[in-house]
């Protein structure tokens, strides 16, 4: 690797080798979360890398490490590209590590052609967006988009540990965490490479995606109130069970968001009966409600759609639904003239431009209020994330490398004209 | 109470003065559970009133509580008539020991008016029906019965006691449990009166029915597998989501079981996704089936239909479904004889003989195995039982006192011809 390196392939590899102690905290899996040695130790392996590849490096206060190619001129407008560095529990390699690894091979190209850009280049690895150690997550990204909550500071982990005491042990600066904000003006844009996490670009046979916005999300619970009764002794005609409520609720939601369109998905993942004993007759049936669409005005058709249907169903049955909203999340629309760019660049690599929306959240989304942003999509196999088997192929994150160099290029082109 | 006595609605009335403490072991509530001394103050009082209805009480090896009014010749057969003193935790005052009140009542009655029968009538008050204490239920009648298993006595509370333990703490005999054991040739019939903890009686404007049978009931487990996913990333059509499946599954239960006869019943108490969070779709989704009729047969035919539709679902949607039974009980038939002689009984007060299968279990399907076994519901209110709210009316558990002395004059009539 002291010569020419293999683009790309280098960037996955740095992920397999970050993917166990001391870069993971439990040995025979990875879980990396903010703020811990393992993220100390992978911070520290990444400064080398970005070193090597010719950026300054530097921590803020928030612990972003940010490493930074000068432009042309010093103190140019930075493209930022990030991702980041930590995981879930017992998670995959490439969640994160990925993007921040291509944004080092890139820049290490950059640097072996001598190129020096209108813009500068920097590569920032994020330290928290999952929030697997704290209730809460893209802290790190808010800090940078000065989006970041103070009381953010204050939330504690499981041992009662706050950010803030964290923080300060690993050599961040939690009071003077405004600093990590900047300035719209320091930026021109934030590209954000990751894994689908899903199962399209696999299911469609292509490397790559163009990312058109992170999806509008409601988070719902539905609570079917009916009659709880001894399943031995109540007829079925006398009964107000509101297990099948609840059944035929599900089936509404499936049927809707099937016909849907924008990216529509519902998907009710957690389901609970009261009292819940072998032979009780429910009281009440809870059931959770994720629906995610391109756009919000999609969403909230369904969601409108989905609720008119529960509260149909729960009349017909003489019981009673109550709809509560947990969440509400607009959509982060990616800038229409860098997914122009990202889709040429595609296209200079004949690669199919394949447009798609993602359904889970990004620090591209929270990046979104500090500049225009762009996310490429790298097919993983069999779409799992969020899991040891996670994988991609060496070939397909060369490819995303190349796409990222195509993608600089034209948006020097741009800078230029 | 010296001279006459408001037959039934002193039955009643004791009931609810068994409902606190020392009576029950927790304040505000009553929570009666085997072999406490919430219990041990039951025996007392139990046995007090035993004696003053002319009885002779003991206690046995399993801590069941015996009051006998002999008949004409000493040694006859014995009716006995009883249930359980026991409670649920925060139940209600009538489950059980209602009917162990009115056999109090009854004897009471008959020794008042200086009557002796060709048969004795005992009163049994079962210790442990409800199974709230110990992992397993009905030990009492089983040991009465002969059928006690020996390692019921080693099952352990949430304590770590056993029942050999907590037994000899008691004052009972659990190396002679054996002896509790009642010969056939002893007893001449088993009769209990218990609220019927369903709404069939209150919907019918009836005070009393007539058990037919303890009903046949299947427990079983079913498990949906399909494959985990990502709620924001994996289309709706790229999904295999146990979730619908089983909705599916649980409204062919409830269709097949609505159409059904034999007091066929269905209930799906429990229903989990796994893993179970907001944004995940679920991997698999298990959901528990009671399903109970008066014969096994119509109860195996809905079984067998309902499976076989949960088959086809899991097939049509490209799932794997796993079905487990975990218990399987025959039907306790109660006898067709004192069936007739209790519809006459009810006859004779110009009440309708509603004849009607108890959904739930009862001492008396335990019984069964000993002797000819009769059951005399009790209309409760809302159906509601094991709960604080269960109530019952003065003049239904005077109906119920008159019903089962009328019982036992067709009886004696039966038994000198």
């Amino acid at each position: 690797m002291t010569e020419g390196f293999d683009i790309g392939a280098r960037a996955k590899a740095r992920c397999d080798l970050l993917g166990v102690p001391p870069y993971s905290e439990v040995d025979g899996q990875l879980t990396r979360r903010f703020l811990t040695p393992a993220h100390a130790a992978a911070l520290s392996a990444l400064e080398d890398w970005m070193r090597q590849a010719g950026m300054s490096v530097r921590r803020d206060a928030a612990a972003n490490l940010i490493g930074r190619y000068e432009g042309e001129a010093t103190g140019a407008k930075a493209l930022i590209i990030g991702s980041h560095i930590d995981s879930v529990r017992n998670g995959g390699r490439y969640d994160g590590p990925l993007g921040v690894m291509l944004g080092i091979d890139v820049v290490e190209a950059l640097h072996r052609a001598g190129r020096r850009l209108p813009f500068a280049v920097e590569v920032i690895a994020f330290g928290d967006e999952e929030g697997s150690r704290f209730p809460a997550s893209m802290s790190c990204s808010r800090a940078i988009a000065g989006t970041l909550d103070a009381s953010a500071l204050e939330m504690r982990d499981a041992e009662g540990v706050s950010v803030a005491e964290a923080l300060a042990a690993f050599g961040g600066d939690p009071a003077g965490i405004a600093s990590a904000a900047r300035k719209p003006e320091e930026v021109l844009a934030f590209l954000e490479a990751h894994i689908e996490q899903g199962p399209v670009l696999e299911a469609e046979g292509l490397a790559l995606g163009v990312v058109t916005a992170i999806a509008a999300q409601k988070r719902i619970m539905v609570k079917i109130v009916g009659t709880a009764g001894h399943a031995g002794t109540t007829p079925m005609a006398l009964r107000k069970d509101p297990g099948p409520a609840a059944a035929e609720c599900l089936l509404a939601l499936e049927r809707i968001c099937r016909a849907g369109t924008d990216g529509l998905v519902g998907t009710v993942g957690r389901i609970t009966a009261l009292p819940g004993a072998f032979n009780v007759i429910p009281g009440a049936v809870e059931f959770s409600m994720d629906i995610r669409a391109e756009t919000s005005a999609t969403r909230d058709a369904a969601v409108d759609a989905i609720c008119a249907e529960i509260h149909a169903i729960a009349t017909a049955r003489d019981l009673k639904a109550e709809i509560h909203l947990m969440q509400a999340l607009a959509e982060s629309p990616c800038d229409p003239s860098l997914i122009g760019i990202l889709e040429e660049a595609l296209s200079d690599l004949s690669l199919p431009a394949r447009r798609l929306p993602s359904g889970a959240g990004h620090d591209a989304m929270v990046m979104a209020d500090l500049c225009p942003t762009a996310m490429l999509f790298i097919r993983c196999e069999g779409g799992i994330s969020h899991n040891p088997a996670e994988a991609v192929t060496e070939a397909d994150c060369a490819l995303a490398a190349r796409a990222m160099l195509t993608f600089i290029d034209k948006l020097e082109r741009r800078e230029r004209a």
